[in-house]
């Protein structure tokens, strides 16, 4: 919904002028429209397009360089008027005619068409082709009758190449009508959209449901359907704009095209699967363009088009072009970089290890398998622990990272890795899939206990204090964090003190850890809420207070679980 | 909310690798994150970014030449691990060290922290720069405190060309600082975002109202509000960001980013406000720009930043680049054009008319005067007319045309035209206000009609007769609607032909008209519903059958109207 608005009356010639402003650079405000702020050649063919405001960024967006000399724009979703396009018109021609550009709906058809009789009185040579590619709007057998949608915006970027290459208006038109004859959409929506100002959308779809074949003003689709899967929508998608392929048309520009309230992320997902499909139909994809291009407002939607290219339409589908929103050509000069080997994507290799620390480091992997039991039990404990200050993922977080960390000990010790390397091996893999603050901490902590112990000797326990100890500093330098500060370190630093003061007093490590741990598990349970955390907190009101650490508590876990171990 | 998943867990790698695909020009995937898929000169300083996924185009948009070697992209709103932000580095590392730039939170702090320490002991010389430009999230004593918002983007535009520039890592590091140093940023939310898979949103704003302040994974912010105009809203971001102006300075890169769900129509409404207020304030905005460049899922907001600019930040600023989603530098050389004068913008002026044909126009624009009047009282009920099979706006776009077109001919009257002139200034203006088919219809039927009558002689019963003729074949011809379709033809027909028939048969005009006029009624009470139009239709459910066209109705309101002038 519509929420930056002074006047609705004025909303979209507000939204001109201000992109006019922005983009002074490429584009003039005159009334009703804006025209190119750069120097076009005498006598090239002009190519003007147009249609209602609330498409951005069609029209206007594409005025520039190797595109469209002028866009008109009407109110919301309304088509411009006569005088309008006749006004821009005269003032971005050249001398070489003009070849209009608009979308096939009746207002467009008729404004368009008397300004086009009335720029002919005045001598100005004037065609027209409007653009038909919603396949969903009529039948094949009735292609004049269809709409125009996203298609649009391949049809107007081989319109103004051809213009840009110095064709004569009558090779622009032939060419632009080609384009548009060769040039399919198909597209569904998700959620309707509404008018500046207005408090209800234009029109609804039903909560899990989808339109196919909605057109870009809430125009009535094919039929609703329950939301699928990005690749099962891709495969719907593909297969309507592939149904009316040409014979023997294999290479494709290609336009996946949100419209408007659908994220970037998401069509970079989908896109992921259309290309899987239209790849698997043999259709070569030349240039492809994911984005926002055609749009209707706050709509969740998106649409594919597909244009066939002969070699013509190819090479103005890539010419360069220089427009606010879209450029083809390179503005620094480039080359291709060298592949690089390796880069860290390969599995470590290990050095030489003695088999005493072989020995300690299958020691630590019967740990590890241990740990990953203890916190796959406890993962929903966690996760309710945690969510009453942070997002609730800690658990989940905590069950990944030790999965991981276990899988890589594994590989360690089967590839002959001391305890030290294998213990390293584990916190990285626990810090790169666990993900987050607790995957980098444990990842962390693991890699800095193993650099106290050795690929050469057998496990010692002088060396797993000391090793204690150099992770809670590493911990606390790095991480950040304070005791008080309501995280893991809260228990840690008890622990640690514990450790050491019981094996300065000359208990085995056995017993030391089990004092540590149950110290540990107390610090846990005292952990008490202070001043919110910089960073990704939840608001206020929603945090809970009385309740103890996540953090804190599942590293009183795993020291309890490991204390089992020894 | 997120419709477009395939499974959840994998929604930011996918994402990600549809991103590279579509891309492949600019960047390289790798397990993590992107590198430049374009050479980069050996020695060159790296600048890499990253941060958690959601947020397109951060980071992954911005690599390319003049900008980012690289991004490390984590799950959605996490932080990348610390093995992902050490692999991609050192997939992107070129001999001249790496300046890694982020937000500051807790969970990249700590993740690219202790990556940069594992690279420095792998002998890579890494600087680490966080931003902190969101003046909302800590007071001015305590900004090293604050969160990075969207002026991680304009930070990263500065970073990116100075080590293209060919710096060194000193150099590069201190420009880098200087540009958070000088970045402010504030927003506003209208709403919250939902992750990918999930059926609830991570946070909500109360409807009507707005959070100011709120951060880009929904941080708290500093308070509700209700909702304001645009004008307001601009002095409320713009009072927020100039607080903390440095003494002296005057030049300032700005950007007003939207977060996602906001739509580019809003934001360029909301920039004319902004530009106003910083201009008011003696700021010299230097290539601003207005778009979405640091997102939040599909969360409505948005955020102004301002860079102070010294003499190097606005080179480097300025500086040529060439990334996915952002340029600088042209693909196309071109100049400035020479802003034409005249093109259709002026007042017409009107040619030589004789005092009788003066006479007819200032007849004609009383019958104007009287259109208006019933027009006015009619608009209503033609509204309601309307609505059962269209928008519902007939009445309003009768009313301003008709105000138009009156306003048009006491103009000419005024400036002396003929009846021909005055009757087709009149026509203009109703099409170009009034907007629309029916603005068009309506302009195109005066302007026909005018060229039947004479800037000479007195109006001439015949003339006029032959005027309706020449309006309804050109409102046929360029309206492309025939009699039955439920148009304004439906009655004009009828209308033109009862009108000719009474003057073949010697009555007066005045007769004539009148006997037309009732026949034009009575065909307009029974137009009847045909098939859906195409273009901007309602749903076929929302449709209604039994009620006249709305276009008819008018005709024979004016009609009517005439009849009673005459």
């Amino acid at each position: 919904m519509t929420k930056i608005v002074d006047d609705p009356e004025t909303f979209a010639s507000s939204a001109l002028a201000g992109f006019a402003s922005v983009y002074r650079r490429y584009v003039r405000l005159v009334r009703g429209g804006v025209v190119r702020a750069t120097a076009v050649p005498a006598g090239k063919v002009s190519v003007i397009v147009g249609g209602g405001s609330g498409h951005y960024p069609a029209f206007a967006g594409y005025v520039g360089p190797g595109m469209a000399d002028a866009a008109v724009a009407g109110e919301i979703f309304a088509s411009p008027s006569t005088a309008a396009v006749a006004r821009v018109c005269r003032n971005a021609e050249q001398g070489g005619g003009i070849v209009l550009g608009f979308g096939n709906y009746a207002g467009d058809v008729l404004n368009f068409g008397v300004a086009a009789e009335r720029l002919r009185a005045e001598g100005i040579d004037v065609r027209i082709v409007t653009v038909t590619d919603d396949v969903a709007s009529a039948p094949a057998d009735s292609r004049l009758q269809r709409r125009g949608i996203a298609g649009d915006f391949v049809v107007f970027k081989v319109a103004g190449a051809a213009a840009e290459a110095g064709l004569g208006i009558d090779e622009v038109e032939r060419v632009t009508r080609l384009a548009n004859d060769r040039t399919f959409s198909f597209g569904v929506a998700f959620g309707g959209c509404t008018l500046p100002g207005a408090a209800e959308p234009l029109f609804t779809v039903p909560k899990g449901t989808m339109a196919l074949g909605l057109g870009i003003h809430g125009e009535p689709g094919i039929r609703d359907t329950d939301i699928v899967p990005a690749g099962e929508l891709a495969k719907l998608l593909a297969d309507a704009v592939l149904a009316e392929r040409p014979a023997g048309a294999r290479r494709a520009a290609v336009l996946l095209n949100g419209l408007g309230a659908t994220k970037y992320e998401e069509l970079f997902v989908l896109w992921g699967a259309v290309e899987e499909r239209l790849q698997a139909s043999g259709v070569d994809l030349v240039a492809p363009e994911v984005g926002e291009y055609v749009t209707s407002l706050d709509m969740q939607g998106c649409s594919l088009t597909v244009m066939w290219l002969d070699e013509e339409l190819e090479r103005y589908w890539l010419a360069p072009c220089d427009t606010p929103v879209f450029r083809r050509g390179e503005t620094i000069r480039t080359e291709p970089a060298a592949v690089r080997a390796g880069g860290g994507d390969e599995a470590p290799a290990f050095g030489l290890a003695t088999p005493a620390s072989q020995a300690g480091a299958r020691c630590l992997a019967g740990i590890l398998d241990a740990m990953v039991a203890a916190l796959g039990e406890a993962e929903a404990e966690l996760g309710r622990i945690d969510a009453f200050a942070g997002d609730g993922d800690h658990g989940q977080g905590m069950r990944r990272g030790a999965g991981a960390a276990r899988e890589a000990i594994h590989q360690a010790v089967a590839g002959g890795a001391g305890a030290r390397s294998a213990l390293a091996a584990a916190g990285d893999a626990w810090a790169d899939r666990a993900g987050g603050t607790s995957g980098a901490i444990w990842g962390l902590l693991l890699r800095s206990w193993s650099s106290a112990l050795s690929d050469d000797r057998a496990l010692d326990d002088g060396d797993i204090v000391r090793g204690a100890h150099l992770a809670l500093a590493d911990v606390m330098r790095l991480g950040g964090a304070k005791p008080g500060d309501k995280t893991l370190v809260d228990a840690f630093v008890p622990f640690v003190a514990a450790l050491e003061t019981a094996r300065a007093d000359g208990l085995p490590l056995k017993e030391a850890w089990r004092k540590a741990s149950a110290v540990c598990e107390e610090a846990a349970r005292a952990t008490a809420p202070l001043a919110p955390r910089l960073g990704r907190a939840r608001p206020l009101a929603e945090r809970s207070i009385g309740h103890p650490d996540a953090g804190a508590v599942s590293l009183a876990l795993v020291a309890a679980t490991v204390a089992a171990c020894l």
